[in-house]
């Protein structure tokens, strides 16, 4: 088995509290002092209690990230952003900490109340089993992927070695703007908070706003990333940081759509020569989110007509001689496919997969 | 077999001509002499030849309506418009009429070319088949239906008997604004043109425009209307009339939804309480398009939570004593949902189907 390595100042657990039968379902992220954490939450505009109790604290310097799975701590009943709350003061009461230095992030079936008991006895132990691995956290908050989402990375400067580690979930439920994913980007590099910021911000734009398994948007979509800052870094050192973290965004958003529900294809899709880069990203969208083009996928049908169509519905009129449709050999499980609209000169890449008759097997019965 | 009959003024035929291998592929409409006819066409903006070419002519009286399936003769080649009208001009010669008085009809797959010698060569057997019956006509326009949808309705005042007859095809990329549709409705009664495109305008958004099975809009959707105004009536006659012509419209639509590709599902979504008639209409659209919403439909699985996550992503902020979520009986083949926003006092009925597993198989296969 691979070893995964997290960064200095962070310890990991995760464990079954009862929400689900068997698996793990309750996670937390522990930091050894407050740090400030950086956030991206869904813009649905109906959002769990996790996300808006998170919205609220993430002003405040880190002690911890609560994860549960299984239920989505949503639209459950008036009581749901109270219950929200006595978790977290549990929480902060076990860690020494204050009520506003908690994180909760949730993932699962909406509108069923969460058994806020089950979470609050199993706090003492969650904090116990407290380890220097990702890995029981990252089954922790699981749904219906197939697998853990981890990435790890250490990076050298010279003597000086940074660590990336990132932590994801996300199968369904999945279009540009997150998606029902929940992601957690750990390091230790000494990196100015607004720089972090800013270059995450850029990140999540290629990675995570650029995947769509179904154009759905969930309603408790949430990214956290937080450093330690315990290895110092130069500017020169902190821009090469800044594109190692873009990859491993990029890498976790890809092994999303990889493990899409019932998908058999991963697809690239690239749109080129647009008027604008809102067009570009409006087309990477629409095409990738067109059931009819996601049948096709499955099929190994390179069905032009599905394009046309869809690129006229979306308002962009072709002609016979203008449009450039290039695809790298269908059957394979991996496909790269690139639409030149010869109008502009902006482009936009999404990764996208097929739609199977076994994703609406898993979403019918999911319940 | 049920008997349907056509109005007075109006004969039609239908036959193979081998676009398909042996099902019926070609057929006509004909006008015993020239009337204006009331058309409807898809808003995709890349649009087939026939929709082009119809909405040149549509301006003038009309002697015959040819249709072709099996190709949507739509984005081929650079002759693709030239070929169509050559078509056309060898049925307008037949016909002893002028080019300018044929609309034309196509549908099926995209990015072919249409075989325009096997159209051309038929003609004179698509004249000598005219006959007093909608049948053969109707098989002649099916895709991926699997049965004829016509309508028949005689309507008696006093003596005088009107009959409107429909003919449609449609089960699949169909979407609110048209469908990947064609059809054709043909009446005798006496009436005013400009009532007559009022009112098929009203009814066309409350059947044809209120049906999502994949929230996919074709290249090719055409609705026409003509009236051989063989029998007089009164204005108070017309009114019944245009009440009844919807209830047709509406008929046809419910049908194509009935006949979706794969469903085992037919949905009414009941949009109440919105603050507008838009605002009622695009979340009917939204939620009837969702592909997790149709998956739970395919489920028997009425699953609160993925309603409340497309409201949120469409931008509707709900607070849980505010939803009012009506189903009737979820495991029935029919079924009606109506959720009430209770936030105005506009409401949009739309009918919609499941998404399945054969839907897929068979998009997956449409070559």
């Amino acid at each position: 088995m691979k070893e995964y390595k997290l960064p200095q100042g962070f310890l990991t657990s995760g464990l079954n509290c009862g929400i689900k039968k068997k698996s793990y379902d309750l996670g937390m992220i522990y930091f050894n002092q407050p740090y400030r954490v950086i956030g991206f939450f869904t813009t649905n505009l109906n959002v769990s209690y996790s996300v808006s109790l998170s919205r609220e604290n993430i002003k405040n310097p880190i002690s911890a990230i609560l994860v549960n799975s299984g239920n989505a701590n949503c639209f459950s009943d008036d009581k749901g952003y109270q219950d929200t709350k006595e978790i977290v003061s549990k929480l902060a009461g076990k860690l020494d900490t204050g009520k506003e230095k908690i994180l909760i992030a949730s993932t699962g079936i909406i509108a069923k109340k969460l058994p806020k008991l089950k979470v609050i006895r199993n706090i003492p132990k969650l904090i116990e089993n407290l380890e220097d691995s990702p890995v029981k956290f990252a089954k922790s908050i699981l749904t219906t992927d197939s697998c853990t989402k981890i990435i790890s990375k250490v990076i050298k400067f010279g003597k000086k070695k940074v660590t990336i580690t990132g932590i994801a979930k996300g199968s369904g439920m999945i279009k540009p703007n997150l998606a029902t994913m929940l992601a957690f980007i750990l390091t230790d590099a000494g990196i100015d908070l607004g720089a972090f910021r800013k270059n995450a911000k850029q990140a999540v734009e290629k990675s995570f706003n650029s995947i769509n398994i179904d154009a759905a948007e969930s309603t408790n979509d949430s990214l956290f990333l937080a450093s330690s800052k315990k290895i110092p870094l130069t500017k020169k050192e902190q821009k090469k940081f800044f594109l190692e973290l873009q990859n491993v965004m990029i890498d976790l958003a890809k092994m999303m759509v990889k493990d899409a529900e019932g998908a058999t294809k991963f697809v690239e899709l690239n749109i080129k020569g647009a008027r604008s880069k809102r067009e570009a990203k409006r087309l990477a969208e629409k095409i990738s989110g067109y059931i009819l083009f996601k049948c096709a996928l499955y099929g190994n049908n390179p069905n032009l007509g599905r394009i046309v169509a869809v690129l006229g519905q979306a308002k962009i009129k072709l002609k016979e001689e203008d449009l450039d449709i290039g695809f790298s050999s269908f059957a394979k499980k991996e496909i790269k496919i690139s639409i030149n609209l010869k109008r502009g000169k902006y482009n936009w890449r999404v990764y996208t997969c097929d739609l199977t008759p076994e994703y609406v097997k898993i979403n019918a019965k999911y319940n």
